[in-house]
């Protein structure tokens, strides 16, 4: 068993990253932290947690074998460098890590704390990057629109067929982060769905990067009124014609936590899972394919997946502890 | 001040155009006909309407001026028929005369009831088709989505602009209809967001028509956690470059009902109004343009639309009666 | 035509205040003031309103013959009364001037101030005090809960028949104002509701003063997933039997924006509408009254019940600009 | 290991009850049933359970050691009755078993189809009647609301200082069931509340039952717009004085599934889980006691109870397999 903390888990994904591994039967939690409400106990915040454990002011100098850094981008490179000089093996949920190259990362998020330790750091999608991850001392957990829109599209870039592509994408609400807005205020988002970062949206590089540069991908984020889910649709005209159907099946047979379904999932179907599921759809009048993949952005769209990156890392069975 | 009906007054559609028609300066209701609830006031059905008529059983045999007849698709037609065949005007809700192409009705819903009134039907866009609505006697009210989708693309459609396009739609619960199912369970729209007849939405041939053939649209709607709203994202590779803002603020300068803003719109903002809002962003990494529009589908999407058609074919201020 | 002004139109009271003041035919908007988003047009921070008028800075040096102030409580008096000493008439949606007794402002909300102005402040439920608030230079906005807890109430206690009551109130969140925050946060309130102030809010004297004292009111608010709409189940053993449904249609008779209606009513029969729907029934079982009343919370409770009482106070019909 | 079945699989309490009992190491899931959907796999009716089973058609002849009966009332009695027969011990989640009196039963709800065995049926509360259900052959699970309204006044009625009950019920809309109707359409319950049953909800004499007679209880449930969960306001006049967080606090020290909270719990903290939370608060004004009580109506109000009863007649350990 080895002993884990979340550093930042008053927000939404560092406290479902606690829940999770405070119910691990592989890791032990022992240190939650928070730049607010410390002193504060994590169930107090986050009353579904039900974790008893008190929050801790921010600090690194932690004795533990892991931890789940859940740090805004840039505030997380210097704590994962300062983690993993004492040894710390870390999944990072922020964006700090998931740009292989420095310049495109400057580019869309500015200067870059840690420039050094983008070399080594696994991009934690298991699915595309099992073995890395495995061995890894710094995981880059992947974006939640990310997540969804890559295991949507891997087959098709694997394949060569991936032309250009439009990804329109739906998000809870949850996704925007826990820190009050005029944007996440509760009559803003009910009964409205808004497009937001329009042709700019943080996301689109690391998307491009994981399905191997080429097409030109317009993604484009849009609020619904929805606490935790995400739901991606994607249009591609493929290069040439394919069995998309048998393509899918035969590209996620056996992945435990991809889910190929004929008709279009919904949010609900994999609302608090590790689940990803997917659908792909001919548009016989245009020759386009449209992909379907859903995911709830809290989970496998961030925590879950990185509890799942942390069993890899330690030599776990992938699955333990996840909820389906 | 001329005398109207409104036939199936018991759906959502035909509620709204009855409350507007109740409370319009240039029309009398006189008539409220439905199929069930006949013999109960539509205020009882639909609170909100505040309507205090009492629904009759359906009939033709309305001595009015004209009619909004909110009927299915498919049973519209032979109604339509016998109103036109009294004298009476008429303003259709179903699609039974919005295709101009016989054998594209017949491809997409079937045997025709009244084919031999096709070449008269009016498209009752008025932003497109005003001059002709003024003298028709049957104008076939546009679909929800083709409203937004059209008023969304036209600008870029007349200027020859408009390469292909991807069109991913999010609509409320009552453009599905009242009718109960499944799929309209409250426990079966919350908190998801769900594609619906991907590949394959009715909607897609008024689209291409009124875009002027050419471009192969890809339409697919979700349904959103919402009662009322419609958003269109659209998504387009312009056969050249142009300065879309100034394209759009010039094609609709002076258009009452159509608000070119500069921030992507949201539902709420023209909720249970006769606008449409549209924004035109560049994708600048791709080429290509994003537009939205939003509208309410009850109103501008069907039921104040049809107002708006009627004020013109009555010669009054195209405007009078609309919510704004 | 009389000038007016809204004071805090920022907010979602002020913003709906202004709105309604635009488009009356009896009032000129001349100007809207707020202490955020100075410089910002109105339609720009809430563009439903379709206000063009510019937010100006905070200012009671306005030449106008009326005025609505959207203040918080404590914040109003002092603008008011400097309004009033302007020759400014003033309807003031905060507390400041709700309670005739001194001693019970301050045991709820602290210091007054402008003590001396408590005396003339009229209570501007037109139901109850019409004839008072005609002739008013202050007139004091009931508040939301209020209005609806009266309303549902006040024939009980007109004729002597008010026992004990429990008061549920359910409330929409714009009734918690704009504000962002932890409590308002979509993710927050959305899939539950939420009692607040349990044992303490502020809205109880002001029900109990309206009531004329006697009864014992239990007040508990609870927060549900809805933008604005407010319901107030109320319970009352009455001190004799009574023919309620009786008693309630007499007493409401010819008021034009209270409903007595048979069964319980929901929101959204009269969202963004000035009515409140009362019902009222029996419990057989107990001898119990049950009394159902539901307004928006932003019209009839605040902004178009304010604008009802300018209607009374500059001799215009009382109904005119009013949403139905 | 013992064998179970759950009759009437099709129903969101069926399938919540289906997905327990397939992943619960004391049971093996043999068969599931369904009226309508036979011969579609249950994962396929309800994708979250991710059942792999056929739904069979309706039997009662199935070697199980047990059954969940999810039948409506009145149909329930003839099915439980047969299973019985066979040696089969129910959970049976109707109300035909939870009457103790067969009059009070055949006053709400009808002729009743297995009287004769209304004596040896246990009501399956757990909380109140643990020892009974152990031996239990038939277990009446209790009503949603009757497991949040029991439970927040139990402590009160034990120590006999129950006065005048008035509960105000908020409930989410699985608790109308999957049928579709008007009611539970999606446009019918966004963004209102509306009260249901007023003065004659079946629970009512469920709660008096379990509370000890005694108290006259007004009962009042609400339709929220919210899936799953349950809030009740109780509104009680304690006959004498009483240390009530004392008295709640002892009253469920050691119980696994009940927790006694400070501040008044929202909906989302029991989302899903077998947990009721609950909080007591004085009113001091008016000497009352308010108690809220919050539970999930799909799982500690239906189907996660049902699995704790079961846990207790077959002498496992109470709390596995419940989902925390």
């Amino acid at each position: 068993v080895a002993d884990v903390a979340v550093l930042g888990a008053a927000g939404y994904a560092g406290a479902v990253a606690a829940a999770l591994l405070h119910r691990h039967p592989g890791f032990e939690l022992r240190h939650v932290t928070a730049r607010t409400d410390a002193g504060t106990r994590l169930d107090a915040v986050h009353p579904r947690t039900r974790v008893p454990l008190e929050l801790e002011p921010p600090s690194t100098e932690l004795d533990v074998d892991a931890a789940v850094v859940a740090y805004p981008h840039g505030a997380a490179a210097p704590v994962v460098a300062a983690l993993l000089e004492r040894g710390v093996r870390v999944v990072d949920l922020s964006a700090d890590f998931r740009l292989h190259a420095l310049e495109t990362y400057e580019e869309w998020y500015g200067e870059h704390g840690a420039p050094e330790l983008l070399a080594e750091a696994v991009y934690g999608l298991p699915e595309l990057h099992r073995d890395d991850v495995r061995d890894a001392r710094l995981v880059a957990n992947p974006g939640c629109y990310p997540t969804a829109a890559i295991l949507a599209l891997a087959p098709l870039a694997r394949a060569g067929l991936l032309g250009d592509v439009v990804i329109d994408a739906k998000s809870g609400v949850s996704g925007a982060g826990r820190e009050p807005s005029h944007a996440k205020h509760f009559v803003t988002v009910d009964e409205t769905v808004m497009p937001y970062k329009v042709g700019g949206h943080r996301h689109t590089p690391e998307i491009e990067q994981e399905l191997g540069g080429g097409p030109r991908v317009t993604f484009t984020p849009h609020l619904v009124p929805v606490s935790h889910g995400e739901l991606v649709s994607c249009y591609v005209m493929p290069t040439e014609a394919v069995d998309a159907a048998a393509l899918y099946r035969d590209a996620y047979e056996g992945e435990p936590w991809v889910e190929v379904v004929e008709g279009p999932p919904g949010m609900t179907e994999v609302r608090e899972t590790n689940f990803c599921r997917i659908s792909v759809h001919d548009d016989p009048r245009t020759g386009r394919l449209i992909v379907f993949a859903t995911i709830d952005n809290l989970y496998k769209g961030t925590s879950s997946q990185a509890v799942q990156n942390l069993n890899l890392m330690f030599g776990l069975d992938e699955s333990v502890g996840l909820p389906a």
